[in-house]
């Protein structure tokens, strides 16, 4: 008879904002003891996920760095963008299945929380029918980046909009304007259009851009003040709601 | 001469949802270290924040319980709730300040992240014109509760709407008809209007109640289903967006 294997467990380990002690304690023990470690990068990158747990990892531990496809030359809206990101979430996917299948646990590091616009949410609903996966929540960028204003986003009933930069114009200043509290990931090469939408919505003065929130390179400044905007940026503006 | 004493620091510092093993690196190692321990109670109730750092404080230190007056007589909207809330705030602000003052650091213990609606923002407000304090941000609540739910909250273009169940019922509604992803904080009491707003949004269906994420209680229910609700619960609705 063969003994049946006990399978693994791929664990969506969530990284926090960037600093290395600010990852809870429990990212902080698996990672430090982990075998296996996946992360995300772009092909030729060193990789955010991974420059976070420099000097964390055992010696003897086996890397699986997944290089997304390069997608620069397909617009967004294309379908063959989707094809191509779909083909390679199997393609790793299906590794660390195996991996885990094979009785090894797997830690796959997260920037930020995993369920919150993580890349590691398209890996769990492909491995979570099959493999067991763990998901540790992380201290999301947003909260270092509103902690770095050194002000509270949120007081008594304010009410928090989340909203990506890849919105409509209209809708992005629509919802700007209809919000106490806010903040605006996936800024980049949508800094000019975000910045047109807060204008038009009357909250100019009120908003800041922070930059590398929790990392070393860490910035704050006025949003108006900002021409280009680095992929680690977030916008906000704070609510100022009931405060006794 | 007299030495300059340097002033102590006040920290404000985020434990996360509850779990021991969610706070951060950094909290961890403030809370174990710490020399003198505040956090906000309930009069004659041990408090969900000391529950939380049990077993992880010092044997030499002073702890510092700061009670929250009792208000439940008083309604919300009268100037006598705000004024009775902020002579506490002021009280406990001067205690902490005059403990900075006289070269201690303080540790204040905050749920979640300390500038996510939390009562520590009343403290900073009062202290960080006099002595130094720093933040330490935490995992939020809501976090721990999608984490909870097995699922993420915002795919791709996905807004996330945060709102406090305490808005009143049409605006409450209207802001849940009108989000891809919802997370409502301070049901409590509001559960019946919360349960009407969902309704009228026509979002029944999609809405789950996560009651004391990341504790040893936790439970995860359709919100249809519930009739009561505990202060440490949060509802949601995923975002259904983008996924390759």
């Amino acid at each position: 008879m063969t003994p049946i294997l006990k399978s693994g467990t791929v664990y969506g380990v969530g990284l926090g904002p960037g600093a290395q002690d600010l990852m809870s304690v429990r990212a902080d023990r698996l990672i430090r003891g982990a075998r296996h470690v996946a992360y995300f990068r772009k092909a030729g990158k060193p990789g955010q996920a991974r420059r976070i747990v420099e000097g964390m990892l055992r010696d003897d531990l086996t890397e699986f760095p997944m290089d997304y496809p390069v997608t620069t030359e397909i617009p967004l809206a294309d379908p063959r963008y989707a094809a191509s990101l779909a083909g390679f979430y199997e393609n790793v996917a299906a590794h660390l299945r195996a991996l885990a299948e094979s009785g090894e646990d797997v830690v796959v590091l997260a920037e930020g929380d995993p369920f919150f616009y993580g890349s590691f949410m398209h890996l769990f609903t492909r491995l979570e029918p099959h493999v067991p996966v763990r998901v540790v929540p992380g201290i999301t960028g947003m909260a270092a980046a509103w902690t770095a204003t050194g002000a509270p986003i949120t007081w008594g009933d304010d009410v928090l909009t989340v909203a990506p930069a890849t919105l409509p114009e209209a809708e992005l200043s629509a919802r700007i304007a209809d919000t106490d509290a806010l903040v605006v990931m996936k800024i980049g090469q949508n800094l000019p259009k975000l910045k047109r939408a807060i204008e038009a919505a009357g909250r100019m003065g009120e908003a800041w851009l922070v930059e590398y929130a929790a990392m070393a390179e860490e910035r704050v400044i006025k949003l108006a003040e900002v021409d280009t905007a680095p992929y680690f940026s977030i916008a906000m503006i704070h609510g100022q709601g009931r405060r006794p």
